[in-house]
């Protein structure tokens, strides 16, 4: 049987970039797999990075739970969970220490890239390390298979992929390898050009004020060779056409217009506000009913809490066995 | 209110090392803290090395519960638990992965030495680098403040104290800094005068067979400058008077004996070994007992998790509420 489980770290708000990136991915997934979806909110993960500033991480799991809610994930069709709601997370991530070499974790290319990358932050820590290791539990804990993943995050899954093998080796066939599903919508630019990212103050939220999406849109990068209007257009470094093919992938007309001089950078940006804003309206007007309904938010986490946990509390006993504790 | 926390791993039999270094003054401070010592068979710790040799852990746990009881930890008065049916163990231990720096890890004494000493097994594994995360989550789990100690694990408590003064600046007074209390019981070396070891095949077992223990007394090393009952001895050298101290400390009268040379090495051993036997015999008759009643040992177990869980609950509340997930 085939089970998806994937997961989003609570550390602020969603934006368009999840969107195509994943959560489109993800509904459906859900429609195929019915009731074998896993969504996790990955608070525990959270802290890896967020450790010395964690007052944000519970009100950005509501947020990101009405975000999800919204854009189409069902709570009656995928089961929506807290991760730390169901701590036996921890246990099988305790277990899995035990067998992970150390250079396995050193090696990961996104471990290095991020203690490179990210300055204004202590990321030596041994959980940051593990990381992996906890991606390995929450995906063995529901023996899950199919792991929608982005192409930065391969390298994590063939490590869980590793980790399953060992396992077995040492203490008998228990798991499966899954296998990572990689999105196939197009990737979306920040508005500068750059890689859609809440640091680079560069995002469109989900359900972002109409206002605000009316200014960004305006202020996003276009091809800079073209000017005027009859200017011929080079599609590729222009931002709204990344947006314009995300949302629709038959937009060979404006391509045309584009490279013919026919259209202007403005009439463009025009068009892309209003399917943009068509599509974040009724996400904006579910989202504030949604967060005016907290107690419907806790209901759905705890229901889905109880749900994996039927599930995570059987592997543990398997686990459990196998090791012989 | 003074809470004691106490481990030890069941990899194999207990001898009369464990007895001086530890389980002596485990029952001293049972009976001066009744009711508040926590006595942990750590059989996740267990893993950090034996991860791929887990066929023994579940019988040494009930061959080293046996010990215990017949050594006089009293389950009326201690809380006696199996860490890994208190699985909130693993939840600490993930949060404080969070905050531990890597190179608090690293410089560790221990694992420097370990890494060094132990070359026939892999160890460069993640969580036996992390093991004083989890003797740190051990012990703030239960909010003990006195850890019984061996000098060599001293810089784990440090460590632990480090942990909790972070803790406390991330998230609030949480913890307080426990207290290492080194055993005051003389060390005693292996038969052959190294130190007692398992590995080394020098120990004497606690319950040993009284034949085996007739003939390990008979082969333990004397001063080898006294070769006849009228040489010289010079005690300091000597494994039989090691022994002798641990069991009667006033035992100056023997020592001038054998200095003036008017007492052989065998009537020492002679007397060492009626001490040994009298002090074995009744944990022999109680160990054997005990190990045909499994049930009574598992009830035991049952209710002293049972206890711990109580307190860990309480604990691991509080946590949550300080890192607001």
């Amino acid at each position: 049987m085939n089970k998806v489980l994937s997961g989003m770290r609570p550390t602020g708000r969603l934006h368009l970039g999840h969107y195509f990136g994943a959560l489109k991915n993800w509904v459906e997934l859900q429609n195929k797999f019915n009731n074998q979806c896993y969504y996790m909110i990955a608070d525990w993960h959270a802290l890896t990075t967020e450790y010395d500033n964690v007052d944000r991480i519970n009100e950005n799991t509501l947020e990101m739970l009405a975000d999800w809610i919204s854009i189409g994930i069902d709570p009656k069709k995928s089961i929506i969970f807290k991760q730390s709601e169901v701590p036996l997370h921890s246990e099988l991530f305790l277990i899995l220490t035990m067998i992970t070499p150390l250079n396995w974790l050193y090696r990961c290319p996104t471990y290095k890239e991020q203690i490179k990358e990210i300055k204004n932050k202590n990321l030596k820590n041994f959980g940051f390390l593990g990381y992996p290791i906890l991606m390995s539990a929450d995906i063995l804990l529901y023996r899950a298979n199919i792991v929608p993943v982005g192409k930065d995050q391969l390298a994590h899954l063939e490590f869980t992929r590793e980790i399953v093998r060992r396992f077995n080796s040492f203490y008998g066939k228990m798991f499966d390898e899954p296998i990572g599903q990689i999105t196939k919508y197009a990737k979306i630019p920040g508005i500068d050009g750059r890689k859609m990212s809440k640091s680079y103050n560069n995002s469109i939220l989900l359900g972002e004020d109409i206002d605000v999406l009316n200014y960004k849109v305006k202020n996003m990068f276009t091809d800079p060779l073209k000017i005027r209007k009859t200017d011929k257009g080079h599609f590729s470094n222009c931002v709204v056409f990344a947006f314009l093919k995300a949302f629709d992938e038959n937009c060979e007309n404006l391509q045309k217009n584009c490279e013919n001089g026919t259209i202007s950078c403005m009439q463009c940006k025009k068009q892309l506000m209003e399917i943009i804003s068509e599509f974040i309206k009724p996400l904006n007007k579910k989202r504030i009913y949604l967060l005016k309904n907290k107690s419907y938010l806790n209901e759905i986490l705890k229901e889905g809490c109880q749900k994996a946990a039927i599930i995570a509390t059987e592997t543990i006993k398997d686990v459990r066995n196998a090791i012989k504790l």
